[in-house]
This record gives C-alpha cells, sequence and structure tokens, in this order.
C-alpha cells in the first residue's frame, strides 16, 4: 500500500536524490527522495520476519522496493541509500549487532544493501536517524547539547554533544533500560526498565492487565484517565513520575540545554508535556533546566534522517545545525 | 604547612613551568611546578571563607602563596595559572557561578586571578580539572568516551566524550544530585540524591544519624560493616545499591568504554569495586559493560589536572588522551 506523501512542507531542500529506508520491528517504510527533496513516493510493509535469515530479507525487501521505484519513477535516480534498523547498531562498521524479536546477529546491512543496490549506503540506528532529522532540520535543531528521545513501542534516544551525534560505540541512548521502578520485568531481563513502565506500549500493558481489558494503546488508556478512571490515572501517572525520573537523571550527568520527544506518546501533547515539565522540576534544584520540546518532523522522521544520512556520503553541504 | 612533594613519580613531564591552585571546600591547595615537571612544593591552606567576599579572599590568598613560592623558589618562574574551584563553574567564562557554602555568585575567577597574578590563567572545576589528569595521564587515559567520578565530601564527575571533556555549560557531571532513593534530603535540596546516600561524608553521617555513633568518615564505617556491624554493613550496603543504581543510568544512556572512580571513598579499594561491579553487573541486561577502575594519579590529580590546563595556555604540544 502507497502512502501519499505528507502534506507538510519538505524539510530536506534541494540535494542528489536518494533512497531512505527505516525498518521497523513491525513495518518498514521506504521513501524516493528527488533532487528537490521532495518524498516522491513513500511505502510501507511488513518487515519480512524470517528467523535468522531476516537480515537478508530486509536487505532483498530493499531491493525490491528499489526496483518498483526505478520502474514508476524513471525520471529519478538515487545517488545513496540511507538504511536504518532497530536494535544494538554499530554505525561505524555498518553492522546491525542485534535486535530484540529481528533474529539478526552481526549482520552486515551495509555492505550487503550497498551489494544489493549498487549504492552507497549509510546505515544507522533508527532512532539516531531520526533524531539526526529533528537535530539538523527541527526542533533540535537550535541546540548543540541536546537529546532527541522516542516514546513508542520501545524508548531509546540519540546523544548530542556540542553539535555532533554521538553513538558510544552503537550503545548510546538506551535510557528505556534504566532501571526506574521495582518493577515490571523487561522484556530485556531487567527489572523496572523506563521501557518497561513508560513506553506508549507498556502503558496500554499495564493498563489492560491491571483491568483485564483491552484497549489498543497509550491514548485510550489516557482517554479513560482523563475521564476519570483511576486505573487509567494511575498507571498514566505513573509512566510520567517514571520518564521524569529518568529525565531528572539525564539532566544530572548531561545538562543539554534541550531534551526533544517524539513517537506515538509524543501525540499525547500538553497532556504529556505539561504534567512531565511540572514534574521534573519538582524533582531537579540547582540544575540547568532543559527546555521540553515536542518533536516537529513528525512520522517521517526516521526516512528524512535516513536521507541526510544519505546526502552525507556523496559530500553535498550537508545541513547543519545552528552553532 | 607545607607538604613533601609527593614521592609517586611525577606524571607531568617536561613543559613550561606552572602555577597549580585547587580550592576545596575545606583547603585548597597549591603547587609550583617546575619545567621537569616537578611539583617543587604543594602547600594546603585553609579555604579562607569571608562570606560573600570568599571569590575576593581566594584569590588574594592565591597571590599570597605565588608570592611565597617566587621568594623560596626564584629558580623557578611560572609562565601560567591553572585555577579550580568547586561548584558550579563556567569554564568558558571564567566565572565561579555559585558554590554551596563558599559564598560567591558570578565570581570572574580568571580574570581577577590574572590580574592578581600578571599570568594568563586557565580557570575549571576542581572535579573536571582531576578528570583531565585522569584522562591525559591517569587510568582514563586508554579511553575515548569514559566518566572520572570523585567520590568524597560529594560526588560528581568528568564526562569525556569522543577523547574530549563535555562541560555541559558547567553543568555536567552533576550525578551526585540525581534521585536514587527515597531520602534523605540533600544539602541542595533535592530527596535520595547519590550524595546524600553514598558519598563518604553521607556514608559516616547516615551510620552515626543511625547509632548515635560519632565516625569520622567512610573508612571507619566500613571497618564496623567488615567487622559484623549490622548498622554499619547495612549503611554501606546501601551505598553500594546507589552507586551501583546510578552507575547503570549512565551506562544506559552513554554506555562509556570505563568508568573511574576516584576520591576519598575509592581508598576502600576492593571493598568498593568488587561489589559494585557486582551490582551493576545484576542490574544492566544488554547494555555495553565498562571497565571499573579506580583512579591512578592519588590525591593530587587536582594540581595535576590545574598544571596542564596552565601549560594548554601556553600552546605547548599537550598530553593527549590515547585515541
Amino acid at each position: 500500500m502507497a502512502t501519499p506523501p505528507s502534506p507538510a512542507p519538505e524539510p530536506l531542500g534541494p540535494g542528489e536524490p536518494v533512497l531512505a529506508v527505516d525498518v521497523g520491528g513491525t513495518d518498514m517504510k521506504a521513501a524516493l527522495v528527488d533532487a528537490s527533496g521532495r518524498l516522491v513516493e513513500v511505502l510501507r510493509r511488513p518487515t519480512p520476519l524470517d528467523g535468522d535469515r531476516t537480515g537478508e530479507a530486509v536487505v532483498e525487501a530493499v531491493a525490491r522496493l528499489a526496483d518498483g521505484f526505478r520502474d514508476r519513477h524513471p525520471d529519478v535516480t538515487p545517488a545513496a541509500a540511507g538504511l536504518l534498523v532497530p536494535g544494538h547498531v554499530d554505525d561505524d562498521a555498518g553492522v546491525g549487532v542485534f535486535a530484540e524479536n529481528l533474529g539478526w546477529r552481526d549482520f552486515p546491512f551495509r555492505d550487503r544493501a550497498e551489494a544489493a543496490l549498487h549504492l552507497p549506503v549509510s546505515f544507522s540506528h533508527d532512532v539516531r536517524g531520526a533524531g539526526e532529522a529533528e537535530h539538523r532540520l527541527g526542533a533540535a535543531a537550535p541546540y548543540r547539547d541536546v537529546v532527541v528521545m522516542a516514546i513508542g513501542t520501545g524508548i531509546a534516544g540519540a546523544v548530542f554533544i556540542d553539535g555532533r551525534l554521538y553513538t558510544g560505540g552503537g550503545m548510546a541512548g538506551e535510557m528505556g533500560h534504566s532501571r526506574v521502578a521495582d518493577g515490571p520485568r523487561c522484556a530485556c531481563g531487567g527489572i523496572g526498565c523506563l521501557e518497561a513502565v513508560a513506553s506508549a506500549a507498556a502503558i496500554a500493558r499495564r493498563y489492560n492487565a491491571r483491568t483485564g481489558a483491552s484497549l489498543p494503546g497509550a491514548r485510550e488508556v489516557l482517554e479513560r484517565a482523563e475521564a476519570g478512571d483511576p486505573d487509567a490515572r494511575a498507571v498514566w501517572d505513573s509512566a510520567l513520575d517514571a520518564l521524569a525520573l529518568d529525565l531528572s537523571h539525564t539532566v544530572a550527568l548531561l545538562a543539554p540545554e534541550a531534551i526533544v520527544i517524539g513517537g506515538g506518546l509524543a501525540q499525547a501533547g500538553p497532556a504529556l508535556f505539561e504534567p512531565l515539565r511540572e514534574r521534573l522540576d519538582g524533582i531537579l534544584t540547582f540544575h540547568r533546566r532543559p527546555a521540553l520540546l515536542p518533536a516537529s518532523i513528525g512520522e517521517n522522521a526516521g526516512l528524512i534522517g535516513a536521507a541526510l544520512r544519505a546526502r552525507d556520503l556523496l559530500g553535498a553541504p550537508a545541513v547543519q545545525a545552528a552553532s
């Protein structure tokens, strides 16, 4: 199924045409980007789960998507590709080290994708890619020291220090797996991880477990909380407490100028940001208060980040964050 | 009172002669460093506390110490000075923003010290200065992504990212003021700050409050814990739990290659590092395990860091961490 190009102004701007791919745990998205920076076509496909062949299957799917773009848009010839996947990703080595539920182990995504696409490929982590889009073109652009968090099925972040993405060997930004409570057990094996308490998925799961309901997501839990359901209120409030506690640790250690939050939970808008700001302020004392901002690029941030990274490979003058 | 130069090999190495000053909440230390890198003389004085004139009084004391060095060592003429103070320090602006119990507010230490000493002055935070010594010459030298923590009266750290000190506008590394427990109240106004639970001073204070004893420090609490005192054991164990929890947050967010711990508490050696490593390992799951190492420069790390920074001003080829 093809989705129409976003009606929002395309933030990429002119540059080389590129291919952008953002692989998630459930779906993968691909976009063909033309020389004006427009996402000519955006496709979404189920991520091909195939046990320990999943890495190969993903690369094959990317190649098929590229073939389709070429057939339908012969006038747009990508000069490079950007590929993002979740999990533990070693950007420098071009390797997908590990991803929960996705089967690969040390899979050389960059080399395999370059061979399949006959294009230079920039390979990174999905949250870091989306973070780069926010940092170069979105809400994080005014800041040199800034953390961009994605709160959806999971929780992770991209850390920018002195204007540059910091990857920590591919392992930085895993604040979703910081212990913030005595429970519940997290899929990673840890206890009380932020992600197990406060991700959009965890909020729905915890409410359903508590009440026997089967709400599909955090949005519905928030609606019930706002309608006066005490269980929903307790779950939502405890998620806010956990998020604020984690943010306070980030502030104490890094003192970022801003923390930008995207992902599904950020759709809650002021119902998330206002109480979160208040709780964070209640924990901090002398610390530097970060601006707490919603991400601004929207659901295609990963694709835009992948496109930026692909263009970087071509030596085009990249859009840089303000200094 | 003059203390003899450290019998340990001097790590600084050849360079310009400089003056190094490390101001603490109780004492200040000053050293004259000669061209061979030897600490020719190390002096310790009570920090002159004089209400909101404390900044001026510190600079006056530094000038007097420099005069004394000149009289006694006319053959060693410093070409620059390094000055470190505690609290919130804006390295770039050269300003001591605030320090608990030390009276100053936005005091222009660098400018005042340059005027008083007639020398160029490098100004920074005491823990960052000691961290730079560890990062260039000590236990942190093999690492590009490393956190150097000092655990003594307080708890703070120096964060090195991609081989460079990150200051966060002078506010990074304040993990001592991360909430890790429901109490006690911290001097900063926060609740359950790491520093209020696990600093050397807090360990003694908490044990004394619990038992009515009046032990002078954490060392004596550890001795009692090892001798089977259940109160001492409970206090020591809860400090280890708090430290491990905080380290786990640092690991999740930054994935440093190593965490180096200095300050008074690190004197406990294996009694600190072994259970801390075990607890940290018990919290982490897929995360990158940092090396957990004792600082190696010793009690003069601040002076050595101040001397390194002073030499940096002179454009001498600075000793750099391994890449």
